[in-house]
């Protein structure tokens, strides 16, 4: 179901009860944008710890926006034997509130943009249609907001901004002003003797209503509603209405509810996050790490610097996660799925020894067939990552005694995969643990090496080609970390030596003049700054 | 006309006779945003320098998107005493040129969006479908490596890539590729032997494309054409083509031609503005200060730091500008026209005395009608304001003796309003001046007042109530430039020490304790650390 601001307000109620009866969700998120950072290796290397990762991730891909959200809802119908499904497809734009509510920027990647254009991406739903929201604390300051003002009409105080040195006395009314003001005063006091009910003043500007407010308030303390009102070309006007005590508590109890419900409105997509995470049901997603964040960012607060608070804040959120890609980078899935991205995934788990769990789009949804490509519309993501949990979940049944074909989403077997997210491209640690201390590899059979920015992955080969196999993670152009296979500690300090040694060898051919047949054609005015190449083992 | 990435092509030519054809021209931008600053009255400060305000909008607009560009040439028909119009409303996006293209960002600012939308602006012809450019240095850098790919294939020498200590040996072929690289090393030798022509390797990474080129290369260095082919589902394979010397040239030159024409239509939309600054005809915008700066950031060059660069690069480009905004600002139009907004200006014009000029549009374009409002449609905001140009210029033909109908844009008349493009919001500096100095107001009744961060404008009215009219220009929460209607510089002196009187009077007073009725119920946790006021002259 694709869902816009124009239909959010009566699909709201749906979503709620599809959370609650289902069995597990999952979720998907398109993003304007991966990263703003300089290049992709050095933003993901293989050997980041997770702080870093977390780090790196909160500084360079937290300015883009999540604008499609993507939920797809599964219950098991035991009497069918198959999954009834609900999908849906949010569209979201941080739509300014109103005049005075912040005005949100976010970045654009032109690769990204790009991409999703090329696969039939809807920009306009996003920009035109897309779903308000805001953040807790902007709810938070939004109904203080409300209530300090209600307060204060209560009282017969103005508006917050109206206590200053000044306030006490009359409205100060600049002179280009002072005509248009005493012709207010005039028609408001032609109106509490005449029998009209009702003053509708001209539209004017924001500053000239606030004088307005302020000469009313003072000269004309009761028997007065005041209110400004829209029209249909948005220009606003004051409103004056003569009114006994109990008019004006009734008028006021309706604008009450007026600004309740605008308030409700405004916090727009983030309720069908905040029932999410009240229903704490097990929240399913595809390499979600990323997702889970920008969640996180948008809909409840900005991020933590900490990564332990992350994981804090996050546990509150969605308190069960799972990560499809993870559990098919795990044993026993590891050694039979080759390729885990999303559509090599889906294609493999519809195979042997795998089976395609049976699936039922509920009544009034859009019935998505996996065999005509949707990728990358998140709610279709977000079914096509329920079902490879389904196949998954459901394999590891057939090992229990007896072998179960239907493994549910709260089986002891599924349990090992909670609350772990996928680490993308980092060597030895497979996953954030959102539940506990993070795996700690030992990693002093990795060296810190730098080099002239022309080497190239080769070169680095060659010169550690003495010790065996190694891997090398990039981190810019003049350095990297090269692991090698070895890791026995003893070993490791001899292999340092003899790499600098190969290293000095060089650097004294160079000097020697000889380097045309050992640099390979490496021409002196390109040896850079950064010669010779350093190799020190990491702390 | 509408013009996309789908059309662009087939429309540059007509775009290029128009220009060239025209008398002159008008022009329009729509942003992605407007500002990514604190707040408006901070970045447009009432008393801003000239180079103040430059660097403040290259510092908080240039991240945003030009995306809509809009252009309508205006040619006078002698005979029919009218104008030929040809509008074009351009969309522009820097979908990325290729894999190794820089990935441009770009901020949107929801407001500025959310505006848009309300407008009816078509997303999805920007992202999907914009026509995509590049500024001067990205050309030639283009080209550049174009060239020396070229050369260096002719000279048999790889990509600059290869360049490194061990590109003259036979390519580093990792473990894991060596069985792939062996069995292509086969099937070329097969294809030398054999009858075939061609040969099409099976789709592989971009790494192992590299290994192929190096081997092929180093093993056979002649009597081969390898070349890159894209399929249909964009996945990449090696193409090998058996060739003597002739074709192999043939070969060549054709790819040299296919290279040529991708380079140009990656420049894309840049082609539009350099057929503009290259006629050297008039160019006309509303308030295009920021339009003109966008234009030359996105398609020429980075802004230069410095507000003389910047003129001097803005005179290149394009060498006659004229602003519509500042004209309708300036005497004998400043009397006459009391908003000069775009939409209210081509209100005016339409009335008495302005004539509104006849005006045909030609064949084969959109014909906009202006009683139908589709403001901020950039072709259509450029079609105005070529209106209200000749309006205003024709009104000035009216003073000539004798008096003219119809004002050329070459005319003397218009000449004084030549390169001076219109600074919003300052009080005392009404343009920039392109082709000279700018104006250098004095400013010695300007003072710089710090306040406490409850203050608001009426309470410096009331602080400076002794001295006349004063004009308030805001600098953040604590701070204001005041302006005093009395520009007598001895008179300043006694203004000074009068205020800072008054500031200490009030100081004691709360010192005191009987704040209360002085400072009107600002409660003393409320008196922050900018209390008291200070009042400084500028300098």
């Amino acid at each position: 179901m694709e869902v816009t601001r124009q239909n959010f307000k009566d699909t709201l109620k749906t979503v709620c009860s599809a959370v609650e009866e289902a069995d597990f969700l999952a979720i998907d998120g398109e993003f304007s944008g991966i990263s703003d950072g300089p290049n992709v290796s050095a933003l993901t290397n293989g050997l980041d710890t997770p702080e870093q990762r977390y780090a790196k991730l909160k500084k360079h891909s937290m300015d883009f926006l999540l604008f499609q959200f993507g939920l797809c809802t599964f219950k098991y119908d035991q009497e069918k034997s198959k999954y009834i499904i609900k999908p849906f497809n949010f569209y979201v734009f941080p739509k300014p509130f109103n005049r005075t509510s912040p005005d949100l920027k976010f970045i654009c990647q032109s690769s990204s943009i790009d991409f999703l254009a090329s696969q039939g991406f809807d920009f306009n739903k996003v920009f035109c249609n897309g779903i308000p929201y805001l953040n807790q604390d902007e709810e938070v300051q939004l109904r203080e907001q409300s209530e300090e003002r209600r307060n204060q009409q209560a009282n017969g105080v103005g508006t917050p901004s109206f206590i200053s040195p000044s306030s006490k006395g009359p409205a100060h009314v600049p002179e280009e002003h002072k005509d248009f003001i005493n012709r207010v005063i005039g028609k408001v006091e032609a109106l509490l003797t005449n029998s009209e009910k009702t003053l509708d003043l001209e539209p004017c500007t924001g500053f000239q209503r606030k004088l307005i407010y302020q000469t009313l308030n003072w000269k004309f303390s009761k028997g007065l509603h005041v209110e400004t009102v829209e029209t249909e070309k948005k220009e606003r006007y004051i409103q004056v209405i003569k009114v006994d005590d109990e008019e004006r508590k009734r008028r006021e109890q309706q604008k009450r509810e007026r600004e309740q419900e605008e308030l409700n409105d405004a916090v727009g997509f983030s309720r069908v996050i905040h029932a999410i995470s009240k229903s704490g049901k097990l929240v399913v997603g595809h390499n979600m790490l990323l997702d889970v964040m920008h969640t996180i960012h948008q809909f409840y607060c900005p991020l933590p610097e900490d990564l332990q608070d992350f994981k804090e804040v996050t546990m509150c959120v969605f308190p069960r996660l799972l990560d499809t890609k993870l559990m098919a980078s795990t044993q026993p899935f590891k050694e039979m799925i080759t390729n885990t991205s999303l559509a090599e995934l889906e294609k493999q788990v519809k195979e042997a020894p795998f089976k395609s769990p049976q699936v039922e789009t509920a009544e009034g949804f859009h019935s998505y067939d996996t065999a005509q490509e949707q990728l990358h519309e998140a709610g279709y993501d977000a079914y096509i990552t329920g079902l490879c949990f389904i196949s998954m979940a459901n394999y590891l049944g057939s090992f229990l005694t007896p072998p179960k074909a239907y493994i549910s989403a709260h089986s002891k077997v599924v349990e090992p995969f909670f609350n772990k997210l996928f680490l993308m491209r980092i060597i030895d640690i497979p996953y954030l643990n959102l539940t506990g201390p993070d795996l700690q590899p030992k990693r002093d059979h990795v060296l810190f090496v730098t080099f002239p920015k022309e080497w190239k992955t080769s070169d680095l080969y060659q010169l550690f080609s003495a010790f065996g196999n190694i891997q090398v993670s990039w981190l810019d152009d003049t350095s990297a970390f090269v692991s090698l296979s070895q890791t026995d500690q003893v070993q490791i300090g001899d292999l340092i030596q003899a790499a600098m040694l190969v290293v000095f060898l060089r650097q004294e051919r160079t000097r020697r003049g000889d380097r045309e047949q050992d640099l390979g054609g490496l021409a002196e005015d390109r040896v850079s700054a950064a010669w010779p190449p350093s190799v020190v083992p990491l702390p």
